[in-house]
């Protein structure tokens, strides 16, 4: 048995997991062996999402599922994701330690790809799954060195049989809230309310490369300035929209990146994030004003992209409520929260009836390998996820 | 035979052959035949440089040399150092066909690691010959992956025997410009001055990567945005300081590099150019500001190294006379001319009587696979050396 943690664990503390690769095969085949210790069914879908089902007392019920994924970002941490694997998997295992049959079959799914870092886009498996994205399109997904996602789930064997997709009665996900805010508010679970909308962007700016000693400063074409120019507008574009919106720039890849050769091409990346489609709309206005701006016809060109566009998505108020009703009956504090992250929940929810479950993280951190989280909240947000599923279960 | 060109070619008409990779190797291989031909004595220092001397009539001589390098930038020309050992080859086997003996020996040599791409600092050959640069630490210069200098010259086979440096009575060294000045003005021949001055800088930002959705804009610690701004402050402090000064960030490396993370680290660097010290001081304090300036204390650090510092060099006049003189006999048009590039010939300048003869370049570009030159251009800074090292070898 090895705990999910030490499987690509990072010298620093955090975990490298990236999508589809042999350490997550590790992962994945050791979550196998825990739900087939449980009894549970096990089916595995073409984009290699796996369920495990626990039987219910009543075949005509639709199942309660929860889940959520087990790759990480390459320098993250234990809890994204993973607590959701491991919360339902508790779950399970206190229903079988105390023989408790649900009246609707239990299921706990382990999405492929959420994080979107080695094959883009994120939240793979659950956007396939809900019909969202195309099965076909996303087997054709590569990585940086090609390698496509079809090749790489037969690589390591979750290239499964099943077509994805079936209907859910309700789906459940208990997760870090990732940001700071319970934290500072000293609150033990968070209602998600619903999550943000996404937008993100490829952009490449063409330059020209030449020597950084003998072109002089008015004849250059300089890629990397403009580059720079744009992530500092980028930054300014949320700053200025406010209303709780994100900008961000996390991703630059310099062309040739050598210290005495003025860079040719840069590829980088955006991202908006924000609560209402409207503002998205507008900041993705300001971000083509903005490389209009600083591109120089013949000179210097941008060229830009949207790679991903994810709407504002509200959970679905009755489920939302038997979370909150959870909270309230075990007596944690609890508070209305609404998600800056994408998860496999949004998908879900676009779906059939879907809610999530927060517990606060260390100073708010994820996406860093220091990323933490107290054992009583993780234990608070289990018991929650526990109690809505046997409500939802039996209702 | 293999053209030195095809050795290393790009798919856009470049070449790239790093310093001391096993490219280099095969140009070097193919260099020595070349120079075995012509009846070369041949050595090769501890550094790797390889010198070939043709004997003269007076072993009371010190010798004239002419030489450059074979390694490339990344996504480098075929003409770049290259011109320079080409141009001296042509010299010895004209003197050959012709059944000159000069009164003073003359040596064409090959230096290592001119570009200083894949290990820094640039010039390392010449400056190990000149006594400029010691021995020791460039044996132990690294590359990103760890090989250091002494493994990479003993894997290719160039670790030679001889202790670098040897008395020389004239150095020259042909070259492109790299630059658009002889291109616009017209004219065939740069009479090289002298050199800028260079000041090279490694700079790390530290931030702390944290998620992008989730992480609101008044808590982000974003070390790509603080490098942003830097690269746009550098390239405004050549800009305000005139003078013929540049300014250039060529590398950006970001981490973790992943679009929905906050970069929490970024490696850069920075180089300045300029004709006079005084220029460069100024600029590296503006450097030191700006640093000050976008670092905000236990929130976003900068650590700023300086790992070269080359001082603005002229050419020994009484060559600098030889070459325009050459030039002037032989009717072609010609024009003083500062080189914005470090050269070879700069550190042969520390140690004795230099000069450099530049030709055009296409559209001004180098370290540019797009990099190219005229034959009647190239022939005549052939022809000028020619003059130039029979003058020097008879005075
Ligand atoms: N929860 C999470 O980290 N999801 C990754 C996708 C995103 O960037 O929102
Ligand atoms: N000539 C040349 O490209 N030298 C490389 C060193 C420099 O950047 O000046």
């Amino acid at each position: 048995m090895m705990r999910l943690a030490e499987i690509g664990a990072t010298a620093r503390g955090g975990v490298c997991r990236l999508a589809l690769t042999d350490l997550d095969r590790v992962a994945r085949d050791q979550f196998l062996s825990w739900v087939r210790e449980l009894g549970c069914e096990i089916s595995i879908d073409t984009i290699g999402n796996i369920v495990a089902r626990r039987p219910g007392a009543d075949p005509a019920r639709l199942p309660v599922m929860t889940g959520s994924h087990l790759d990480t970002q390459p320098t993250g941490g234990k809890f994204d994701g993973v607590y959701g694997v491991m919360a339902g998997l508790e779950v399970m295992r206190t229903l079988n330690d105390k023989g408790i049959r649900t009246a609707a079959p239990l299921e706990l799914v382990v999405w492929t790809n959420e994080e979107g870092t080695r094959f883009s886009p994120i939240m793979m498996g659950s956007g396939v799954f809900t019909g969202q994205l195309s099965l076909d399109d996303m087997l054709k997904k590569q990585d940086r060195d090609g390698v496509s996602v079809q090749s790489a789930l037969a690589a390591i064997g979750y290239d499964g049989k099943r077509n994805p997709g079936h209907p859910v009665g309700a789906y459940f996900e208990a997760h870090i809230e990732q940001g700071p805010i319970l934290e500072n508010e000293g609150i033990s679970i968070g209602v998600v309310t619903g999550a943000m909308g996404q937008r993100w962007y490829d952009i490449e700016v063409i330059g020209l490369e030449s020597h950084a000693g003998t072109t002089p400063m008015d004849s250059r074409r300089d890629a990397l300035l403009a580059a720079s120019r744009l992530t500092v507008r980028v930054n300014e574009i949320a700053l200025e929209k406010g209303g709780n919106t994100r900008s961000t720039v996390g991703y630059m890849d310099v062309h040739p990146n050598s210290r005495n050769s003025i860079p040719g091409r840069v590829h980088l990346t955006v991202e908006f994030r924000g609560p209402e489609e409207n503002m998205l709309a507008a900041m993705e206005q300001e971000l083509n004003q903005a490389c209009d701006r600083y591109s120089e016809p013949g000179k210097l060109d941008f060229s830009i992209r949207r790679v991903a566009d994810i709407k504002p998505q509200p959970f679905f108020p009755p489920l939302v409520d038997v979370v909150r009703n959870a909270a309230q009956e075990l007596s944690y504090t609890h508070m209305e929260i609404l998600s800056g992250a994408g998860h496999d929940a949004v998908y879900m929810a676009k779906a059939g009836p879907a809610a999530m479950i927060f517990v606060p993280c260390k100073d708010g951190l994820s996406h860093n390998e220091l990323e933490d989280a107290k054992k009583e909240d993780l234990e608070a947000g289990t018991n929650v996820l526990l109690r809505s599923m046997l409500c939802a279960a039996e209702m």
